[in-house]
């Protein structure tokens, strides 16, 4: 319990109650239905007309079945996603050989999120004996059951299934890296540059499949600035064609590390310097951009990452669109993989 | 056809025969199994006493599930993999609601691998309705049906899972990073250096859980460097302090292009150098190992993705050991993401 007010608190949720678990998955979601039902000390919680039920291990639940098993519940009392199966299921006999096996067409996977019209599932789970709070896993089967509600199944999305197994948890985080990784922020700082941000922007968009590339000055009053880092973007390629100059990218650094972004998911900074390799040695642009390496240090402790990358501004048409090329599947690698152990690192395209 | 002949050659598979799939399961299978039963012109197929049926799309099958199910078959006459069920079963009645739901601990998800006595199955196969061919997902249950044989059923690891939908091949591109970052060789090409590429190796140890880390000396007849490249392994780190000489990196990596290990995943290797930062400038270093960029570039077109690392050789103890971490952890992700944008970088530590 301590645990998870720890969470609400950290991440700021200020809508959630919290009831205890029981030793099986029916006593628990009881204890949750049980004080949606009585009168809460903090008038935090009233009793609700429709009450959705689902599992954590599911995290990618999206609003639209929340809001087809909720329309659903409310007409025939209950309502839950289903799946097709991927496996035919059997049944073993005692000696573990095969009794029978069950027509997949005929059969399906029940699963999350699921919604009641509050009173059935909390009369169900009221009358419901000690062997289905014990061995039960099926809440449509008591509303079945004990109020004679027949479920509305309805088709959910692949995305709903259960986070179960340790390539369950690979999935996951690969899901995760590629929703925050399809929402890039170009921030170009003058308007000089806006030439080869535009020409980066467009290597980017052919890179990273249906990426979604915004572009903002960084010149914007603070607040604008603010709002802009609120809308759920985690990547930012922070263009910066003239100066090298730290001063810039500290005062950008701040606003995300004092913003809520990091809190979440790594936000990825990439500091992008054009320059043309062949008028300045590419060392002695390393040597005035070592800054980033402690930079790096010091805001990788708020779970931003900053690296920073050199493009070659080639006069020459191919060559520049070359480097553009290696430069955006860099920015693609650094955005999709958010490895911490790469922050503070000068790369070269 | 002609793309699974491919398949077959590009990687030399000797023992692979191919039978025409049909349009359902069922047919595909009865056809593997007449390609068997019957003499094939290439004398390359005679009729088994017991077969293994497996699906593609459950890649990470291992030799005990398969030698487990080869026995129980021999002894039973037909046997199979199971796993337990992750949701609840349910039946829905014609107008899309509950009709019933099973009980969870009763069932098990039938997965494979399968293996049969060669004449059940096939005589299984030869009685079989139309239906059953067309509609059927369970061997098992056609060599119960058909010959009465109950076949025996064996717990499966949860690797069997079947790549189905998006998030299982995000899982099954983890699953192979994850083996395949397993285990590192890290290769030192003089004796005196041993000292700073045991520390690395340590501070790798520390870093990558559960690692292999073997070590070989560049300096080996040509013969047991190939015998090495064969076993398996797919992160080379090669130490190098002393000098940097491309001449000894590209004889390296000559050996690791023409061994057939680049042909079936990318070969990362990356090149360590130590220096003392306070005594060689960094862009000095960096400028003297330009060759690497251009190398990588070259090696890439052959699926070895090769970086450079320097880490600082500080005198002072505790730096040193903060550089080694430092490089252990970019070595951890170079190894685990092998993301070919990065291939060409020179890293610092």
């Amino acid at each position: 319990m301590e645990e998870m007010r720890n969470i609400i608190q950290r991440y700021g949720h200020k809508r959630v109650s919290l009831a205890e678990a029981g030793a099986t998955r029916h006593r628990s979601i009881f204890n949750g239905l049980k004080a949606l039902a009585e009168d809460q000390p903090d008038g935090k919680l009233t009793k609700p007309e429709v009450v959705i039920i689902h599992d954590a291990v599911r995290p990618f639940v999206d609003e639209d079945i929340l809001l087809r098993v909720v329309i659903a519940a409310n007409e025939h009392g209950a309502a839950g996603a289903i799946r097709p199966l991927v496996s035919t299921v059997i049944s073993p006999s005692a000696d573990g050989c095969l009794d029978h096996s069950l027509d997949r067409a005929q059969h399906r996977a029940s699963e999350m999120p699921q919604a009641f019209l509050f009173d059935v599932i909390y009369d169900a789970y009221q009358q419901c004996s000690d062997y289905d709070l014990e061995f039960g896993t099926e809440c449509l089967q008591l509303a079945l059951k004990y109020c004679h509600t027949k479920a509305k199944l309805l088709e959910g999305s692949p995305d709903l299934w259960k986070v179960t197994y340790k390539q369950d948890l690979y999935a996951a985080e690969s899901m995760i890296k590629e929703k925050i990784s399809q929402e890039i922020c170009v921030v170009v700082n003058t308007k000089d540059e806006e030439s080869v941000g535009y020409l980066l922007k467009e290597a980017l968009r052919n890179e990273l499949n249906c990426i979604n590339i915004t572009s903002t000055p960084l010149d914007l009053p603070g607040r604008d600035t603010q709002n802009f880092l609120m809308a759920q973007c985690y990547s930012f390629i922070h263009v910066n064609v003239v100066s090298s100059d730290s001063h810039e990218t500290q005062r950008f650094l701040s606003i995300i590390e004092e913003s809520s972004l990091p809190l979440l998911y790594p936000v990825v900074v990439v500091l992008v310097c054009f320059l043309d390799f062949t008028l300045v040695p590419l060392t002695q642009k390393m040597e005035s951009l070592v800054w980033i390496r402690d930079l790096a240090k010091e805001v990788k402790k708020s779970n931003v990452l900053l690296s920073g990358l050199l493009i070659n501004h080639s006069q020459d048409e191919q060559k520049l669109q070359e480097s553009l090329q290696q430069g955006a599947s860099i920015i693609g690698s650094l955005v999709k993989e958010r490895s911490s152990a790469l922050a503070g690192q000068l790369l070269v395209a």
